[in-house]
């Protein structure tokens, strides 16, 4: 995967002298950004650009083509393709659009790139895109001209070229130095899953921001993160309907599911950011020390940002412990006027000394009951008030390097000076507060789970898969995709506790099922063609003695035939009537971009009106069901609650690993819905008690 | 109110010749600003600040003094405040701190300010802010030096100065005039709902920014409001308890319930927004003609920014219609290539021509389809691509004159460039998608909703006052301030349908009552010690004949004794069951700032676990209880749901309106809870079963 980064020799294909001509600035970036290679400018015409002489083939080049980019009409790049097979080129970047993102019409092209790809075993970046960059050797070639930007340690990986061009100038205006950049377009061929196992290797990187349409590959979307111990942030729009329908004549991109894609990154640590301005402070971030716990000191000029910041620390979940006694006596000695109050946020007001505001932060970092302090400043110039912020930065870089905690500076003035402060200063600087909170909770989440979430073990448990592949087999053979109470029969297999249950042809049976399971029990209609037993009014509950039994049975059954007629009725599903708990939901579907995607829910209107569900996908780790649990917006209910001692947890995370299990061993269960699961207090256990399964 | 921003002469209580002076600032401020009238430096010793005599009092100065601003230690003011009392000045404002944000121990000085002012007719502003400016006449009263700033549509009020001053900066490099600025502080005595009446007169003022750290007399904030037709913007911040505990020592706010805040907002179209940054751009889309319905045409350069923009516009309930078919013939007559596709989002790519983009603009602005247009830019210079985006502005500014319709111009790029293009250009510029989004949202509920919010009347409905009156006079001659089921009886009063009881102190009472309402019935235990029965094990539902009636009695009664011992038993209160429906809770509770706040939600989880409510201020009226309705999360069970249609929405509402008018007549009744109240399918009504009370 380095060969793109870093090729011997480049070909730029779709060259001319005319002033209207793209393929030019390839050239002249890739110039202007000192690259130390061969170029070779290739176009219909002979001529020159920038001093190059323009080949009118790529055949005409009598030397090696390490790398060859693309530049011209959709239908005319096939033929350059194989040329370019034929010449042994491995490495190339399709920038030119109208392929798959015009219509279902044009993947014939693609087809024919990706053959003749796989046949010569060549790698290609986009189509439809703006090629890449590496700032440590100069390749810069994207077709709109680029002025040099700052090198640092942020990667970033674009789906749409226009959006990441911004977020060059986004970075660069902040002094935020980019190493690599790739406009990933179509990912035809490479995409993001190819390129962040090779910037995990890569020395240059250290944070990785990745700006997404689709993640069209997800499995190995994962693998590629769990193999990453660098901070990801991601942005990742096509979100909506609207969206999509847009997307899709874009950069041809598929539709993910949404709450899954969110599930995905919290399960692998990938900050997700919802907004285009949150991607460079999301980066920035991370020039920072790791913040080990929740606690942070706040200093700040003025009341109004304490105010705010306060709000702010409590909606992210940190803490503003007080200061220590040694800590306010040192300020006390020092300030100007008895108008402070020494509580944290400490509002320094009248403290216009900026050694002294330097000195105290200091003496705040030293205090072993903070893991972080935010510095929040007004940027004053020519304001009568003694003050020269600017000085400022290498007293923090200096302490930075005393004690590695992150100090953020959060400055809020006039824009134009603080971009210019941010433009120019090593030091990063934060706007707002709600910006430098924002980011520290990502760097927060990152520093004390991130890897741990990526490294986790999943929990595979022990389960009877001769029995289950039997049942299913069973299914198979008789053509149904379809498993009503015969779930139930997988699930035991599985490990799952569930209600005990008898299939009875007959009243007489039903009855006779009752006395042995002993009453209260549940009918259920029992037939292959009814899967959904409560619309055809299926469902008797709370039968009491044999009078109801045999009653519910003639019931059902006749009932049945009213509002399904035509299915083929086995008799009822004697079922014991579980005591009771808590209703949970918990089930699996398979994703089609990240395999099967675990579910657990509250029962009732929690999934059906609030859609208040925790999704992971399997197999999941110990981290992932305590998460799932704890993630829910009613997790009130898991807890004491109404008079009930908490929920059996452990128990409930033994279904969730169970299914997990399942249907990663068993991918051809395409779905399963098990609700409800009835949930006991602690010790208690739980019991499935009705569940369906679709086959693929 | 005119008389601070317009004052013939002002005197600057707090001014010497040292170095460090603060008050010098103010003097220098007026200067720079041009304030015409007579300025008089105050301080304890004799000289001249810039070419003015320091007098050493107000009795010094022979003229009459239309304003004094003081910037002296909190204890030396109120002899000051006296002083100026005797000479006549009518108008103060205390910038100094150190009042009652520093403790309850400086009350004193306050109470002592207040009975100066109301002796002798003095309105002041403050303590503890920076003063107020007014751009019209040059008055600009801050303690920090200001260099001059653009005049224009904009008055802010803000509780805390160095947020304001923030504010001004944030403003000012966006070419956003402020035409008067007010710093709030403590509110001891002006406040917003003094302020807001005067800008509503005011001809300069086109937009009130506020940003306030508590909303201290809720009422006459609604008054202030209501009165108001002019957009409203509003950060509110001190929403946590961490917030709370610092915002007291910052301007001695009160912690107000964060959800009345909210609904107070929503209640009077008073646009919140949740970030600084948010300000500018919310009060800036004000420059733009209306937007009457949610239909927008996008036209942007990038795929990217399209999908960005159509996921923003479902999230903000925006439509993207598709274009009419003689404007998608008229782009495709002057497209350079073939890979547009000429869908709305419009991705214009390779239209590199300004003049044809902004004919393209013109041509989707004139189609009726649309109510507003974004033209979403990247900012480029020297990239090879010709394009000269400056010239846009002079068209744009053509085509707002001429089709009154937003044009939303969403610019990114280099930050630099667009920062320098937002300073210098008059044309709004907004930056993000996000950001241009949000502000035309902003937009859309002001000019559709905000006015016939502030100007719709309550509804208020007949209610049987004298009976309620005696239910309540019964209940305070017995000194009882909590009322169970005679709550009902009131409500009954005030015309709310309720489930028929009877009280019945026997068990053959309770039989003869359940038989003459019917069975089945609850029988609920009826003490005035009582009123959370479900605690005590208090009600037993659906008793179904006479001899679950008898054992009912003695179970409800001999359980009471043992779970309430020493409770007042006066027998059970039998009721008839309610037929199923929603069940909802309805009620009102007194607000220390707002007065009576009315409630609705759904019953059971959604409440309970949830908190799933929507809030209004009494007296409610027909848009609110609308809103009531659509704004709860589950709003969803409302409607056809389970089998059921949809539920009886006017019934609810007419509950709500019943419930606004009892608490408004009654203002006693310091909490109510409705609960449950069971809803019925369209026409058929609800049925209040239970309820309490809790009076002041």
């Amino acid at each position: 995967m380095a060969k793109p980064f870093y090729p011997e020799s480049i070909a730029v294909i779709g060259v001319s002298e005319k002033s209207d001509n793209l393929g030019k600035n390839i050239v002249k970036n890739l110039l202007d950004f000192q690259y130390e290679g061969k170029i070779y400018p290739v176009g219909q015409t002979e001529g020159y650009v920038y001093g190059l002489k323009i080949f009118t083939s790529v055949e005409q080049i009598t030397s090696k083509i390490g790398l060859a980019v693309f530049l011209i009409p959709a239908k005319a790049v096939p033929d350059h393709f194989e040329a370019c097979a034929r010449k042994g080129v491995k490495r190339i970047i399709i920038s030119s659009g109208g392929f798959s993102e015009l219509g279902e019409d044009r993947t014939d092209l693609e087809e024919r790139l990706l053959s003749v790809a796989r046949e010569n075993d060549i790698r290609f970046l986009g189509p439809n895109c703006i090629a890449l960059i590496n700032q440590d050797n100069g390749v810069c070639m994207p077709f709109v001209r680029l002025s040099r930007f700052p090198n640092g340690r942020i990667s970033l990986l674009t789906q749409s070229g226009g959006v990441g061009l911004s977020f060059i100038f986004m970075f660069s205006a902040q002094n935020l130095g980019i190493n690599k950049y790739v406009s990933l377009g179509n990912k035809l061929n490479l995409g993001e899953t190819d390129i962040i196992p090779f910037l995990e290797k890569d020395k240059s990187t250290g944070v990785i921001g990745l700006y997404l349409e689709e993640i069209n590959k997800g499995r190995e979307f994962i693998s590629a993160v769990r193999g990453c111990t660098k901070p990801i942030v991601a942005l990742k729009t096509n979100t909506t309907v609207t969206g999509n329908r847009t997307a899709k004549s874009h950069t041809a991109a598929i539709a993910n599911d949404d709450r899954v894609v969110d599930a995905v990154f919290k399960q692998l640590g990938v900050a997700r950011v919802s907004e285009l301005d949150d991607l460079p402070p999301a980066c920035k971030i991370f020039e920072m020390p790791p913040m080990k716990g929740k606690r942070i000191a706040i200093i700040t000029p003025t009341g109004g940002y304490a105010v705010i910041l306060a709000d702010l620390c409590e909606k992210y979940g940190f803490t503003l412990p007080a200061f220590p006694k040694g800590f306010t006596a040192y300020v006390s000695k020092h300030v100007r006027a008895g108008v402070i109050n020494l509580t944290n946020p400490l509002d320094l007001g009248d403290m216009f000394d900026l050694q002294m505001v330097a000195n105290t932060v200091m003496r705040a970092l030293q205090e072993e009951e903070f893991d972080a302090l935010m510095l929040s400043w007004i940027y004053m110039r020519d304001t009568g008030i003694t003050i020269d912020s600017i000085n400022i930065f290498p007293l923090l870089d200096k302490m930075l390097k005393m004690i590695p905690k992150p100090v953020v500076l959060s400055m809020v003035g006039n824009p134009a000076d603080i971009a210019q402060l941010q433009k120019t200063t090593k030091y990063p600087i934060f706007t707002t507060p709600e910006e430098s909170i924002k980011a520290l909770k990502i760097l927060y989440d990152f520093s004390t789970s991130a890897v741990s979430l990526r490294t986790q073990e999943p929990v595979i448990k022990d389960i009877d898969e001769a029995k289950i592949a039997k049942i299913l087999d069973a299914a198979a053979a008789e053509g149904r995709k379809e498993l009503g109470m015969e779930s139930l029969d997988i699930l035991a297999a599985a490990g799952i506790p569930t209600a005990q249950t008898r299939l009875a042809a007959t009243a007489a049976d039903a009855c006779a099922a009752a006395a042995e399971l002993g009453f209260p029990v549940a009918l259920k209609i029992a037939s292959p063609d009814i899967l959904h037993k409560t619309e055809v009014k299926g469902i008797i509950l709370n039968i009491a003695n044999e009078k109801e039994c045999t009653d519910a049975f003639v019931k059902l059954t006749e009932s049945v035939k009213k509002t399904s007629p035509g299915s083929k009725i086995l008799g009822v599903h004697v079922q014991k009537m579980a005591a009771k708990g808590r209703e949970i939901v918990i089930g699996a579907k398979e994703n089609e971009s990240f395999g099967h995607v675990v579910l657990f829910g509250l029962g009732g209107v929690f999934v059906e009106v609030l859609e208040d569900v925790a999704l992971r996908v399997a197999p999941i780790g110990p981290l992932d069901a305590d998460n799932m649990l704890s993630e829910i917006k009613a997790k009130k209910v898991l807890g004491a609650f109404r008079g009930m001692q908490p929920a059996d947890a452990e128990a409930i995370k033994d279904i969730l690993f169970r299914v997990s299990t399942l249907v990663t061993k068993f991918p051809i269960i395409k779905e399963l819905d098990i609700n409800p699961v009835v949930a006991y207090e602690t010790g208690g256990g739980c019991l499935a008690v009705d569940a369906r399964m679709i086959l693929g």
